[in-house]
């Protein structure tokens, strides 16, 4: 059940980017913007969308601000495996875009899609109250800038010429930037939406955000290549830390499963209406992609 | 007294920007971003408020719309400047980002600016109705992603490979995007702080825009490089079409004088109180930087 409200999850969004994207220049830019958004387990816009149902809230309508976070997601990723930064070849098991195309174009395709997700949020469609877009429009630029997203990737760069290995503490703080804020602000999308109190889903989603690094990291150790359709034992190669070396591998499973139990907690006021986001988190430790 | 309100303008845009990254963790990338916002004629930020003070609003609202616009044209530099796209190691007379910290650091800092441009259209003190917060979020997002800016830079790219140079049609409506959109909306702004109709100031951003362009090629031809603090003769070593190329000096001299005067009569419904618009129209033809 869970799987199939994935997936009705991602092809919602899709619909709603390739909707965007329709009327766009042929133009190689359109192209890579197109590829870098497909795919992808859309975990941050289901996030968006099942907290948004919380709240009574459509799909029809909170696919809009899904698509938006989706959107976000890839500029990251398309700037983030370019040879300056993470030099990625291989993304979802399919060549990265600089690999396809070339650097200027992963430049530009990622800044238009970081435009592009601040559209989405702006945009009427997304929801009727100007108020409540603009606030999804500072909440997200926040999550994503120098106080969020890019915070966490510029501290991962400094980690690597620090001549030591993080500590726990710096790591939690820098995951809880790089993957954690982008992760946070899918969840409590559903409740801006909504313009109620964001407290029980930031609560839920710090756990949950948490937990997929510390899987992340176990996947990277135990994972298959050819399942993950990335390279793996990255880090490990890299000699940096990551919550299985602080922590062990055993020590590192016990601690997102307890995270996981914190975020299903966190969903308590909601009752059985929150067994999705509940789900969610089981999955994001045991998923082997 | 034109240089005066720019140098007023400019001060009050430095400052805001200043204040914005006050807060921003000790990292190089947030040093990145604070060297990339300062210096500059900031004639887009210029725009915004003097536009706005058409509509008899203050410097001290409508700083934050021009601070905006500042971040989101040194996000589009600090990129092109790259390697993989213009390869420019000089800007303003000063080493371009990526040569005075390296390439992720550049590719983050423009991605941090983009950021922050929306950020602060979308915080409250930019202007208190949630309505036209969103509307300028909207608006620059236009203006800047896949329907404006970033095409108008795939169109240069493409022009490049294209095999012939661009006829003045393609390199008119090249420009219109890569840098025009931006200045129109820096005028425009005004109209939309006052939520009222965009139109003249519309027509005055679309003529000073090309003749900006205009003057730019000129520059490039005539000017002197310890003056602009850029490489000269870029263009036409690169045997690129350019308006000097395709009408002339003379005739691109002629043309630049044309769209000032269409620019000044645009303005024709506000009489006398935009005389700090009109000289700016002159001033893009005369400068020499």
């Amino acid at each position: 059940m869970f799987q199939d409200q994935l997936k009705d999850a991602a092809a919602r969004i899709e619909t709603r980017l390739a909707d965007a994207l329709a009327d766009a220049a042929d133009q190689p830019v359109t192209h890579a913007m197109r590829y870098a958004v497909s795919g992808g387990k859309r975990l941050r816009g289901f996030l968006v969308i099942e907290s948004a149902a919380l709240y009574g809230i459509a799909p029809e309508q909170s696919v809009h601000a899904a698509a938006a976070i989706e959107a976000l997601h890839a500029y990251s990723l398309v700037h983030d495996d370019m040879p300056c930064m993470d030099d990625d070849d291989l993304r979802r098991g399919q060549p990265t875009v600089h690999i396809k195309w070339d650097d200027a174009t992963a430049v530009l395709a990622g800044d238009a899609l970081q435009t592009l997700a601040f559209d989405l949020l702006a945009d009427p469609s997304c929801h009727p109250d100007p108020a409540v877009r603009v606030d999804l429009v500072a909440s997200l630029a926040r999550a994503s800038g120098i106080d969020g997203m890019v915070l966490g990737q510029a501290q991962d760069i400094a980690a690597e010429t620090a001549g030591r290995p993080l500590t726990l503490d710096e790591i939690t703080e820098l995951q809880a930037n790089k993957t954690g804020a982008l992760i946070r602000w899918s969840a409590e999308a559903g409740a801006r939406l909504a313009q109620e109190d964001i407290a029980p889903l930031s609560a839920y989603a710090t756990a949950l955000g948490l937990a997929f690094q510390i899987a992340d990291d176990i996947l990277d150790v135990e994972g298959d290549a050819a399942k993950t359709g990335k390279r793996v034992q990255k880090d490990a190669d890299a000699g940096k830390a990551t919550f299985v070396s602080l922590l062990g591998l055993d020590g590192a499973k016990a601690r997102a499963k307890a995270l996981v139990t914190e975020a299903e907690d966190a969903l308590a006021p909601y009752g059985a209406r929150a067994d999705a986001l509940r789900e969610a988190a089981r999955f994001v430790i045991a998923r082997e992609v």
